[in-house]
């Protein structure tokens, strides 16, 4: 285990991606150093109101602790209780833009009781789809994944269609990507190497959508449409997602794992979009489980 | 056990509430009745966009299941999976004015395994707060329970501070008011009473508060923050709420739970209000646990 090398990577790898995304969005991240008494501690890069991103954080955490909550554990309930070392880069990307998708990306390595795992993905949520946005996000997962074998893609891109569900509305949070957990396989040098190429494909998997995307004209309409899907996000994130459990029950700082929720969200009592309209295609065209590669 | 005399009772109290809801609001509630596979259903009486009632949800159901989920029977292990009868009344209300406080109240009752429980409660959470509204709110869940014996009061008090209460934020949601959940003793008949006279006292604790504040003036500074306190309101319903999840575990209707949900909500980065504000004495004068009677 080289977790100094893996700690190195993400840190890097968070500058690298927020300087990107401040020369997308024309406006600078703020940057929130912190430390936890039980040990490590995390900087969140954070950006609100800018040109490009109504709301977006890039978060680096490493830390330290005395009893590994349940949620880290899924496959491992043997090792909930054991000390452990947890680091990594989370990311998610709500740009003002109706037209802009919201992106999630997370790179992630464990050590616990002698073990250790990677874990990681990204994966896209559009308001209003767009085949080939679909098709360029999946087929940069796909490249990033080549390297460690044919049949690994299209497992992470089933394992992501599978985590982000939300079972009480039987739908999918958006068009999905890569998902993966509990990666040890076959040594630590190659499960590394993965992460790596997962980190480094994500700006080519999403900035070029966004750069195509962010000036086509909206109004009242589709920010509305927006605000109503973003609700789908916060259900996920507090009902279902590992990441944000794992961070409130670890004693996280809770603004920084809480930098996912959007902005502006609204709740409307069993809205439809009219059939056929641009809303509906959302669900009809997108949010179904497709090959997009 | 008369569960049938516990449903009459619910589906009367959902009415009684819903018209002096809608004599206040001056607008009509719709009816939505449904029905579940596994057996039982209920009726979802919504608002949205009233003169008084922003999104407002007055929920009745029955469901009968065939394996009562985990989050039912936190201190009845032995009765997860057992088949089981759940009945209740919940309603949320959000009104529109930053002035008028959000309040939620559950009447309750279960059967499983043999055995029955009762639960339920009610809870205010201002934006800006008002001594004197605190006062009577609480001074009338004191009176719902004054019958049932000189400790009942004090006791369903402090479990309502506990349950409502945001860990991850070290913050109540609310200024609390009562909460009880197990009961069984010392019979039957009473434990009904007790719950009636909760049911009954609602709007007798709720409706001289936005009757008394409705009117006073508001702008988008109380708006923005009313949004973002919203947002403290999605967390604990998502991340802690127990009939939440028990509704969303057992199948019921999503649109109907997720009534409880706000219709607008923002979060913002690490944002505080300036010390002394208004919006700062919410924090430092009222979501403080305090004896308000």
């Amino acid at each position: 285990m080289k977790l100094d090398a893996v700690s190195d990577y993400f840190t890097g790898l968070q500058q690298r991606i927020v300087a990107a995304l401040e020369a997308l969005d024309g406006g600078k991240f703020r940057s929130d150093a912190w430390t936890r008494p039980e040990g490590g501690g995390g900087v969140s890069r954070v950006i609100e109101e800018g040109t490009l991103f109504e709301r977006a954080g890039v978060n680096f955490s490493r830390v330290q602790g005395a009893s590994l909550p349940a949620s880290a554990t899924a496959s491992r309930p043997q090792l909930a209780g054991r000390t452990y070392d947890a680091m990594g880069v989370s990311l998610v990307l709500h740009p003002r833009s109706p037209y802009c998708p919201t992106v999630h990306m997370n790179v992630r390595c464990f050590a616990a009781g002698g073990l250790w795992w990677f874990g990681g993905g990204m994966d896209l949520t559009p308001y209003y789809g767009f085949e080939e946005d679909a098709r360029h996000f999946h087929a940069t997962c796909k490249q990033a994944l080549a390297p460690f074998g044919t049949e690994r893609h299209a497992r992470y891109k089933r394992w992501c269609d599978e985590y982000f569900y939300l079972k009480h509305r039987a739908e999918p949070r958006g068009i999905g990507g890569i998902f993966f957990d509990d990666l040890n396989e076959p040594d630590f040098d190659t499960c590394f190497s993965l992460v790596r190429s997962v980190g480094d494909h994500f700006l080519t998997a999403y900035a070029p959508i966004v750069e195509k995307r962010r000036a086509v004209p909206y109004g009242e309409r589709e920010r509305e449409f927006q605000a109503y899907r973003r609700g789908r996000y916060v259900e996920f994130n507090l009902v279902y997602d590992r990441g944000t459990l794992f961070g409130l029950q670890s004693g996280g700082r809770t603004e920084a794992i809480l930098m996912s929720l959007p902005p502006r969200v609204a709740w409307r009592y069993d809205w439809k979009p009219a059939p056929g309209s641009p809303e509906a295609k959302l669900t009809t065209d997108f949010l179904q489980p497709r090959d997009w590669v």
